[in-house]
């Protein structure tokens, strides 16, 4: 095989550290919360409809999401929530933020193995602090040969990424778990993907896998990424 | 003179663009709505302590500013601030977070002038998504050469800026309002730094200015910036 990869990058959130599973507990509490005053799947539909209208203007995290919690108890209950119950979502955003970052399995393992061999990159989306913050508690800083905290990630954004390491697309492999915005754009720009589900997906975030396409990759668990990548190599 | 500069870095908040004020004009309508319940100065003193605790887990910006606001809220009325009241507050913060990026006088004239002959960089802290945005309506994107958005201005995240960018630090000159972000973490590192003032500064980035020390000059406005780069170039 003519491949060769030089670069391996990984998403963070729900790639290298559980992540969607703390929005869906801090979502539970908040359902549980507002219990009395309508039903979890009138909640979650317009909280839903809120963060889709607010991602806009307050990005991705926790903070914005805390927001759009608030803005949807108040709306849900015709202004009828009183301040305790806004003082209680409050907390549940700081115990969110606040909450040990978990590794998934065979993340330490994978990147032991495929470390001092290719350069490794973790690109990752959000909000700058609270990344950093997980990023500093994961423990994995050292690993990486760079850090990306990026806004959004489309092609443009990806490409600044080559540009920035000087990375030739087609020797570039990128990991994740949202074929929106792991896998889709680095496939336009010519880079290969291999896609690692999470057992949660958040709505915004969903868009569905490509058919057959080169250089697309499907994985069940991040264990696989160090024998993709001896493959994508020849054997090398 | 024996020194030479090869990169000019500058701040984005309050030093290329307002910040500060719209802070301050969210903070008058947070006192106004509040009036009621308590007077503007200890509004503003709680307020702060608020903000003081929350940074920690918030970082800056406009959303954790915002959620700092309903908390204060909530407290400085033992619960008795209504559902109608939350979200104007959630209204001030959409509105500040969409406000147009105004540029400070002599910002454009001082970028186009240092163009081209020294490396320019962008190095702004805060919140990723809100100071993409404001970069982007900025219109300044294509003047800088690079752009980083960082999570905190201190001597290991300027070191880590340096090494990226193959700077040395005594070719290095930082341009910024804030005495605490801008000025001291560079002159810890070698670099060299003037100091713009903003006529406000949020009470948690106040220091005091060095005294005497080389490589730091305290100027009145951005304009003064191509004339001492010059200087320090030996009138190159």
């Amino acid at each position: 095989m003519s491949t060769r990869i030089r670069t391996v990058a990984f998403d963070g959130d729900d790639t290298l550290w559980h992540n969607e599973t703390l929005f869906s507990m801090t979502q539970e509490r908040f359902r549980a919360l507002l219990a009395e005053h309508v039903t979890p799947e009138e909640l979650d539909a317009r909280l839903l409809e809120t963060e889709r209208e607010n991602v806009a203007v307050y990005g991705y995290g926790v903070k914005g999401f805390t927001l759009s919690m608030i803005e949807t108890a108040i709306e849900v209950t015709n202004g009828k929530v009183d301040a305790d119950t806004i003082y209680r979502i409050l907390s549940f955003a700081k115990d969110q933020l606040r909450h040990p970052v978990e590794l998934l399995p065979g993340v330490a393992e994978t990147l032991g193995s495929l470390s001092g061999r290719y350069r490794l990159l973790m690109i990752t989306k959000g909000d700058l602090f609270d990344q950093e913050s997980k990023i500093a508690r994961s423990g994995l800083t050292e690993r990486f040969d760079g850090i990306e905290v990026v806004p959004e990630k489309d092609p443009p954004v990806y490409a600044r990424i080559f540009a920035r390491y000087g990375i030739e697309p087609s020797e570039f492999l990128m990991v994740g778990n949202s074929v929106r915005s792991d896998i889709l754009p680095v496939l336009e720009l010519g880079g290969q993907a291999a896609h690692v589900p999470y057992h949660l997906t958040w709505e915004l975030e969903h868009a569905d896998p490509p058919k057959a396409h080169d250089g697309y990759w499907e994985l069940e668990h991040i264990g696989q990424v160090p024998d993709l990548v001896a493959r994508l190599d020849g054997g090398r």
